[in-house]
C-alpha cells in the first residue's frame, strides 16, 4: 500500500466506480474522493453498495489534501480537468485524466468537437494516451519518467473508441484493411454511459424496452477514433443506446485491401490471436462472438473478428463495461503502469456468469 | 366480419401475435388457430393474456377446417408453410405466410442459403413479395386477382429486411446511393425475435444485461435484404441481441453516389418525407431519431436519415416492432390489402408512450 | 363520437396513458390536452409514440377551453384537482380526477395524510369512488344524475388500492376474513408508478437490477386501501418497486374468521369466480397465479385467492397495470360508466402475449 | 493455498458462482469442477466470463478425484447431495451442501415436503446449518471437529430463509414477537433464482416486464423458514418472481408481543445495530430501505427494520443476492469458518454500485 490515490468527480458513475475498484487495490490506498455537489456526505450515504465497505466521505474540491496523492484520477467532464490537472502536475502528482480534455493529440480538432480552446495544449505532447493493449510503449516511457521522479500525464480512451480500436487494430496495423475505404462503426452501450444525471434519456421508462440511435455523425468519440486508428475522415460512427446497465459492443465493418488476396478467416484469426496473446485483460473469441454479460463489472475486454468473403469486408466485434475497460477500468490499468505495478494489479475481478 | 380467418401455427410468437390482432380486428372473423403441440388446450391457457378475452382453443392441424376460410395466415417454419400453401391455394384459400419460404424470387438463392431445394417454384412468380410500402403495385394485383376469384399468395417480408428496408429504400430509390458501394447493415433485435423455444440464448439470465452479435456473414436475412434493394453482394448484414422482449433498430450506412453532388439534408429529409407521406403506418421522424418504444406493440414503423458529408455517406435507421411491423402487423397489412380493406384496418393500436 | 372529452395534466404518465386511450375510443372526441408545462408543443414532439397518430398539442391550463367538454380528466398532482374541479363543475362538466383529492370520504384523513386541509369537503358526499367492480352502485347513480344534467364527480381510486382490493373484496365481503385480524399488503410496482420526473430512483441505472421497499408504514394509499376494504387500522401495507415498466402485483395475506370453519379451495374459487362472473375486465384465474404480463397496457385485471390451510390465511393476489387499471384505464371505464356507455368500452385491448 | 477444494455440479448457476468466488480465493485452490451433462467442456467454452481467467474443464462425477480435496461444494439438486455427501464424508472430505438434503433437521419434515424419505438422517445430527451470523456457534463447533481430524458436514440455508431470517431473527431472537400471531413473509427474487433450465418460466420474454407469485402456500422454503425463526405452522410464505438477473428481497411483517409495549424505532435500531455489529457481511440500515443492487455480486446482506405503530407490527425487510448470500457466497464463508479461516476471507466484493 504504498501510493496514495484519490478521486476527483468521485460521486459521478466513473467517480464511484473507480472508488470500488480502488478500495480493493492491493497498492494502491484510497485517501481522497472529492465532490462539491455531495461534500460532507458518506459515499455509503449516495451508494448503499459501500455501506459496510468504506467509512470514506465526500470532500470538496477546494478542501481536498491532492498534494499528498501519488496519482490522482480525474472523473470529470471536459475542461474540468484542464483546469486541475496542469495544477497537480506543478505539485508532482500524476494525473490519470478520465475525461476527453486530453484525449486529441490536436489541439485544433479538440476545438472543432468540443468547441472551446484547449488551454494547455504542450501537455498534448507530453501525456500518453490511456489505451495500453495499443499504446504500451507510450505508457512505459511514463512510467520511466515517473520512475525518476517527474509527474505524468495520461489522457485515459473514451468507451467507444475503446471498444472500437481493440476490435479494429489487429487488422489495421495487419495491413488488411484498404487505406481507401470508409469503416462503419455501429456500436451499442448500456445506460450507464449516458451518466448520472436523471434526465428524459436516463429515465428508466423511456430507455426500458427501448432502441434508438443518437448523436448520428455528430458524436465525439469520432475524432478519437479516427486517430486511434489513423483513419481520417474515413469513419462513420453511430452509437445506440440499449436497455441495460453495463456493456458496449463495437461493431465494425472495415474494407479488405482490394490490392492484397484477402486474408482466409484461419488468416485473420491467427492475426488477432497473436495481437492480444500477452494481454492479460484482453480475450480473442475465435469462431465466438464476445458478449458484453461476459465483461461487465471487470476491465476485460472480449473481441472477435469475422471474414466477410462475399462482400471483402472483415467484421470485427469489441466488448467491453463501458465503465470498465471503458472507464474507471482502464484508468486504474493505466495507473497501474505509470507506477510500474502489473497492468492487472487489482483489476482481477471475474464478470458474473449469469 | 364478412372474411374467415385462420392462423397455422398459432402458439408460436408471430402466431400470437397473428391472434391478439384478428381478435380485435373489425373485418376478420378469426375461426381457427392451430398448433399441433398444443391441441386441446385454449389459447387463454397458454397465454394468459387472453383471459376473459376468448375462448377460442388451439386444434391440430389435421383437423383445422382451413378451407373454409377466406384467408390463412402461416405462422411456421420454413419448409413447413412450403408442405401446406400449395393445397390452400388449391382449395381456394389465400394465404399470407409469415415464413421464409416465399421471400426469395430465385429458388436457388433459397436453396443456397436454407440448405433444402424449393418444392413450389412456380408459386414464387405468382406471389406477391410482402412489404406494402415498396411493393404496393404487386399487392394490388393480388387483390384484383383475389376479386376475380382467385386465391392467391403472400410472402411477407422478415423482420430485419423490413426495418432495414425501410429505412434504405428512400435514399436508393432515388439514386443517391453508390452502385459499386457497400451497404453495411448493424440491426438490433429483441429477443422475441429468438423466438418461443426456450435456450440459453432466450434464457432470461442469458439474454438480460447482454449485447451480441449473432449470425456474422451468415444471416439468412441477408440474400432477402439483398433482393429488396437491389444490392447483389453489396451487402454485409450484421444482427445483434439486446435485452429487450419488442423492438428492432436498424441502422443502414450506405456510400453516396460519388458520380453526383451529395444531397444536403434537407434535401434528404425531403426526399424521405415524400416516399412515406401516403403510407399511413410508416413515419419519417425529421431531424429525430426513430424509437423502438414507439412503435412497440403496433404496425407502425418509423424511419430517420442522415447525410454524413465528412465520409460520403447516408446513415438511415429504421425502429419496428420486430413481431409487428416486422411480422403478424405486416402480415395483417398484407392481408388486408389483397382483401380490398384499407392497408391498416385494425392495426390503428397505439405503442404505450411510456 | 357525441362525447367531447379533455385531459388537464397530459404531460405526465398517467395524462399521456389518457391520451392514448381517448384517440382511439369509439364515443369520445379529445379535443383538449393540457399542460402549461409543455404548451404548444405537439404532443408527437414529446411522446413519438403519437407521431403519424395525432397533430394534438398540449395547451396551457388558462387557455384550455374546457367547459365545450362533456368529461374531463384530471391528471394532475394532489391539490391541484381541488383546485381545479369545483370551477368545471359548476360549468357544468362532469370530473374524472386521477389525483388522490376526492379518494378519502375523510377530510380529516385527507388532512391527516396529505399535510394540508380539504377545501372542498361538501364534494367529498357527491362525488362516487372510482373503482367500478367493487362501488358499481355509486357510479351508476351518479350516471342517473347526469343524464339528468347535473355535472358529476369521481374520485378514482388509485394503483395499490384498486390491484389490493379487488384481490382482498370477495373474501372480506363474503364475511371469510377475521374482523380482528390484521391484514398484510405487500405489493410491487413497475417504475411508471413513480411518475415521469427524472429522479435518483427512477434513473435507469439505480432502478434496474434493483428490489426494494418504499414508504414502509407511511404509504399514502394506506388509508384509501383500508376505506375500501373497511379495515381500520388493522392493515399493513408495504410497496416495493421493481424494474419493469407497467406493472402491479399485489399480494394480500388475510386471516380467516376464527369462528367460522375454514373454506376449501374450491368454496373461496366459487367464490371469487361469482364475485367477477359479470366483470368484463377483471378474470379470476382459478389455480392459476396472475400475472402482470397479462395485463400490460391494458384496463384488464387478474385476481387469484388461495386458502393457506395450516396458517388459517387466505392469500389473495391481484395483477393490474399501474397506468391501466390502476389509472388512466380505471378512469376511463368510470367515464363510460357515468356516460352511459358499456363500461368496457374503448378498453377492449389485449395485452402483449409476450 | 493449502486448501484443496472442489465443486460438484459446477455448471449450474450456483455451481458457476462457486467457481467464480473459488477461483479468487486467497486459501482455496479450486482444483475439480464436475458436471456429468458438460464433462470435457471447458468452463470458459460454456460460461464465457471465463475466457482468459481459467483452463478448467468440467469432468464427469465418476472421473473426479474428490477424495483429495480438503472441501467439497455439492451444486446439485436434492437428493443428488444425499446421494454423494455421505461417501465423501467418509473418505475424510468435509462437505458444504448448497442443496435441500441436509437443512431440515427433522427428516420427518424432508419426507412431507420433498416427498422422499430421507436416507441419511444420522447425518443431521451432526450437520452444522449454514447460516453463520444466526448458527455461528455450530459452525465453530465443526471447525473444532475439523480441527481435529473429523470431515465435517455443514447443510447450507436456502435462499428466501436467509434472506428471510436475517430480515426476522433479531426481532424474533429479542422476544419482540407475538409467539402465537403469524408471521406474513412476502419475497420477491431475481430469475437466476429459477435456475439454470431453459423453460417457459426462465424465457427472456416472458420474465421480462411480468411480475407473478409462484408456490402460494407451497413452497419448500416454508419449512425451513419456520424452523430457523421457531414459527411453527405460524408462518406465510409467498415468492415472487421479477425481472432481474441477481436479487432477492424479502418483506417480513410480525406482530408485536401484546402483552409488552411496543418498541419505540430507535429501540429497534438498537436492537438491530447490536444484533450485526460483528458480523463482517450483514448491515443493518438504520432508517435507510435496503436495495438489492447494494448487494448484487456480494456475498452481503442489507437489513432494515420499522416498527408500524398503528397496527402494531415490525416490518423487516431483507436484501441478498440470491446466488450470494442466498447460495455461493454463503457457502464459502461457511467453508472459510469450518477451515478455521475468516469468515469473510475471499469475501470482500463491491456490489456496483451501479
Amino acid at each position: 500500500m504504498g501510493l496514495k490515490a484519490g478521486v476527483v468527480g468521485a460521486a459521478g458513475f466513473a467517480g464511484i466506480e473507480l472508488v470500488r475498484l480502488l478500495l480493493r487495490h492491493p497498492e494502491f490506498e484510497l485517501t481522497v474522493v472529492t465532490s462539491d455537489a455531495w461534500a460532507g456526505t458518506p459515499v455509503s450515504a449516495m451508494y448503499p453498495a459501500f455501506a459496510g465497505v468504506t467509512d470514506l466521505s465526500f470532500c470538496s474540491n477546494a478542501n481536498a489534501n491532492l498534494a499528498e496523492c501519488d496519482v490522482v484520477f480525474l472523473a470529470v467532464p471536459h475542461t474540468a480537468a484542464l483546469a486541475v490537472a496542469p495544477g497537480l502536475l506543478e505539485q508532482g502528482v500524476s494525473v490519470v485524466d478520465l475525461s476527453a480534455d486530453f484525449r486529441l493529440s490536436d489541439p485544433d480538432q479538440y476545438r472543432k468537437w468540443y468547441k472551446t480552446p484547449h488551454t494547455a495544449p504542450e501537455l498534448l505532447k507530453q501525456r500518453a494516451f490511456g489505451l495500453p493493449e495499443l499504446f504500451a510503449e507510450d505508457l512505459k516511457t511514463l512510467a520511466d519518467r515517473r520512475k525518476e521522479g517527474q509527474a505524468v500525464l495520461v489522457g485515459c480512451a473514451g468507451c467507444y473508441p475503446t471498444a472500437t480500436s481493440l476490435a479494429a487494430a489487429p487488422a489495421i496495423r495487419a495491413g488488411l484493411v484498404d487505406s481507401e475505404g470508409v469503416v462503419v462503426v455501429d456500436a451499442v452501450s448500456g445506460v450507464t454511459g449516458a451518466g448520472k444525471k436523471a434526465t428524459e434519456r436516463t429515465h428508466f421508462c423511456f430507455a426500458n424496452e427501448n432502441l434508438e440511435a443518437y448523436g448520428v455523425a455528430t458524436h465525439r468519440h469520432t475524432p478519437e477514433i479516427s486517430q486511434i486508428l489513423g483513419l481520417g475522415e474515413r469513419l462513420v460512427f453511430t452509437p445506440h443506446l440499449a436497455p441495460l446497465n453495463r456493456g458496449l459492443l463495437s461493431t465494425v465493418t472495415m474494407p479488405l485491401d482490394p490490392n492484397a488476396p484477402a486474408p482466409s478467416q484461419e488468416e485473420l484469426d491467427q492475426i488477432y490471436e497473436d495481437f492480444y496473446r500477452d494481454s492479460p485483460l484482453v480475450h480473442f473469441a475465435k469462431g465466438v462472438q464476445p458478449k458484453t454479460g461476459s465483461v461487465a463489472g471487470t476491465d476485460r475486454a472480449q473481441v472477435g473478428a469475422v471474414v466477410h468473403q462475399a462482400a471483402k469486408m472483415i467484421v470485427a466485434t469489441g466488448a467491453i463495461d463501458n465503465l470498465g475497460k471503458g472507464s474507471a477500468g482502464q484508468a486504474v490499468q493505466c495507473a497501474n503502469i505509470i507506477c510500474g505495478l502489473d497492468e492487472a494489479c487489482g483489476l482481477d475481478l471475474i464478470a458474473c456468469a449469469i
